[in-house]
């Protein structure tokens, strides 16, 4: 739409029509792949297969490594080349038990979930007087002697938005609010889910304690229970919660990433690397999060593949430990950040339709990107922005000056379950997700078979 | 529209159209109380205060015995007289822990629920291999070979229907499955929840032991855990599985009836009962189930209170010890059995609108039950069954012969959370509830105050 309103107010400027260059062709080939893919359920086969014959595959767990075997056979079988995992080591927090309790003045159970890399109460639990706070600033704002020895309560008001913008925004009741807690001497924090959802199964989700911050016990409340608090609150009588949290560190273990190849006839041409993670966090099946988007970025690699070898080698990557700490990408940037990567590009935002291209590449590769763009159309599929584009894994890499582009989900319903134990197979609307798989094999095809370069682009500051 | 459309048949037919009796007027005075019940939102305040400071009621326990002091101050302070709380001993059985987990061939953990008066694992457990039936039936037919030492899974296909009728059908699955499994040697039963939702909630509920069977344990999985099973089974290789399922037997306690009044002009013109039940399932804090309804019906009998003294003493009652087996009920009968009771009618299907008028009412009472019917319309209520009328609590009462009447409320969505840890405050829709108060302050206002008997009506056989 955008680029019509463009085109048209563009026409009086002769001058200007006359310097832009002519679009490329779109190669019908391109077209027909892509509505091929539109019929494909091999992603979600695969999302079936993972979440069924695995389910929960937290990082570092012997159910990770059962994933990475599964995958590796997955991908053979598919015919890519190249197959393998690289491990790396890295610290794993597993989840204990995990009760909270309104002691007075309504004696009453809540439902609670351990955030990442909480710290334990002790085996018999722990009360205190919660003192509650709105959001995260107003928790920094609050003078120590308020929070001290107390359990902190953090809410705030997180609705759904599209882009998923709003994650980033609320997300910090999670991200900051254990640190600034016990750094003003709180005994524990719990925070409303960072979600939209209205069912008893909170939000976890990671979380890392600030230099030489003492970790407390850390856990979120559904989004039900957040609001009973707050309703027990508003009567203004104090309001005594007992917790029992005790996960615990068990040191490090292994991980990996499972890589997978097409090879390109071109080894100087650069690689176009897409994929997902391959763990999930350990309360549901990781369905949306992120079976989808190994499941989507291979089935398109797999139809480009048979489409005939590419000009560019095709890297697929299953990453490791994503939830927990990225330790997957930064092991992938360590040993392969050398190499030419021609563009990257990830999905992990579940499997609801792409709305939006989002692209960072140079300026000589724009008429690729508007190439790309007007094969994505037909799929409801808008140009986005030209300047910023990431991922989770591939956040090192891109920000290191990689091109990158983002083919962006709809995430209205995507806090709904993400990191509950709600992310289930039932959540992957089989429709949706194949007109995913038609936008990357339409992406990967031109992507991969395109004479440009993509960079270079400046690395982030 | 069942109305109309036999008025505009009858219109040639004039003899039969001549022998119809004249419609009863239907007082202003009510249109108006009705009317001015839609912007009542004391429903909602009663259910949330029950559900805030009270929280699941599970009947037995010292968290009904609160409900029950709660209750009383709240009737009292809404003006009802007579308010008093009578009790009855009852055995109570307690949830204990509740864990289930798929060994072979893919380990995974499953959510589950313990159903009302299941019998326990050991502590450390119990594993055994799944046999599967699609339904009850089925593992009726089963040889007990086939099932003997194995722990059965039954599954089923319910769908949500407006009359909630689907739960009679599938609810067999829960109210008959674990007596056959026992029956035939099974060492345990897990079965698919009686639910339409796609949460990792289980649905649980009662089921009681057939005479002379041996309890064993007996579960339901969430729906998305139920669905990962059958996926899991239709690999085709041995599931084994471990549940922990540690639920007690306490013995007897005290439960209660708490009950509240209206005094009518004649003490000879029988009373006219309304209510729901105080009770609730442990897993959520029973908002639809059923704070709703009594909220429903005290927030309606307030109404017609306030409107003067009715002909008819109205008797609010919150039943204690419904969900458990009906024990309010059946003490109820056994005290109250003998008083004359003019007209029966509950509250016990959510807060979602009414949609259908049923009645069990003499013949005499017809002109009567259908001045109520238009005193019901505007809110988009039809006349639905004139011989078929009951409920849960009232049930043994309306079986005896009394003339019973029924709000017939929209269960399109009640069996997403019903008996669910979802079944909590944000469920209930506020405007649905008013439309609930408005149809029950017409219903009682007219019953409270007709001139008419509505029975006798035949005893069920």
């Amino acid at each position: 739409m955008k680029m019509l309103l463009f085109a048209v107010l563009a026409l009086p400027c002769l001058a200007a029509a006359q310097t832009a260059p002519p679009p490329l062709p779109l190669d019908p080939k391109i077209e027909r792949l892509r509505d091929a893919a539109l019929k494909d359920d091999l992603a979600y086969d695969i999302t079936e297969g993972l979440t069924t014959e695995i389910g929960q595959r937290l990082a570092g767990t012997e159910a990770e490594a059962r994933a990475r075997t599964w995958a590796v056979a997955r991908l053979k079988g598919l015919g890519f080349s190249n197959v393998h995992i690289e491990t790396f080591d890295m610290p794993v927090w597993v989840r204990g038990e995990e009760r909270a309790e309104i002691v007075a003045p309504f004696p009453q159970k809540l439902v609670i979930a351990a955030l990442g890399n909480s710290g334990a109460t002790p085996a018999a639990g722990l009360t205190g007087e919660v003192v509650a706070f709105d959001n995260v600033a107003d928790l920094e704002a609050a003078p120590d002697a308020r929070v001290r020895g107390k359990i902190v309560f953090v809410s705030h008001g997180m609705k759904p938005t599209q882009d998923g913008s709003s994650y980033g925004v609320f997300g910090a009741a999670r991200r900051q609010g254990p640190s600034i807690a016990s750094t003003k001497g709180a005994a524990a924090i719990v925070i409303r889910s960072i979600g939209t959802d209205y069912h008893r199964n909170p939000h976890t989700g990671v979380q890392a304690w600030a230099e030489g911050v003492r970790p407390i016990p850390a856990g979120a409340l559904s989004l039900p229970d957040a609001d009973q608090l707050q309703r027990i609150l508003k009567r203004g009588r104090p309001v005594t919660m007992r917790l029992v949290l005790t996960p615990r560190n068990i040191g490090k273990r292994q991980s990996g990433n499972v890589i997978a190849e097409v090879p390109g006839r071109d080894r100087n041409a650069g690689i176009v690397l897409v994929g997902g993670h391959l763990d999930s966090w350990d309360l549901g099946t990781g369905a949306i999060d992120d079976a989808a988007g190994v499941a989507i970025t291979t089935a398109a690699a797999k139809r480009v593949m048979q489409s005939g070898r590419p000009l560019r080698t095709i890297r697929v990557v299953w990453f490791g430990a994503e939830e927990v700490g990225l330790f997957g990408g930064l092991d992938y940037l360590a040993k392969h950040g050398a190499e030419k990567h021609a563009v990257i590009a990830e999905s992990d935002f579940g499997a609801d339709r792409v709305w939006k291209f989002d692209s960072k590449a140079s300026a000589g590769a724009q008429p690729t990107v508007d190439l790309i763009a007007r094969a994505l159309a037909p799929l409801g599929i808008g140009k986005g922005s030209t300047s910023e584009a990431s991922g989770s894994d591939i956040g090192p890499l891109s920000a290191s000056g990689v091109p990158t582009f983002a083919l962006r989900q709809d995430g209205t319903r995507y806090f709904d379950v993400h990191h509950t134990p709600d992310d289930t197979l039932d959540k992957i609307d089989p429709e949706q997700m194949r007109q995913n798989v038609a936008a990357w094999t339409a992406m990967i095809a031109i992507a991969a078979n395109a004479r440009v370069q993509f960079g270079p682009v400046a690395a982030a500051r």
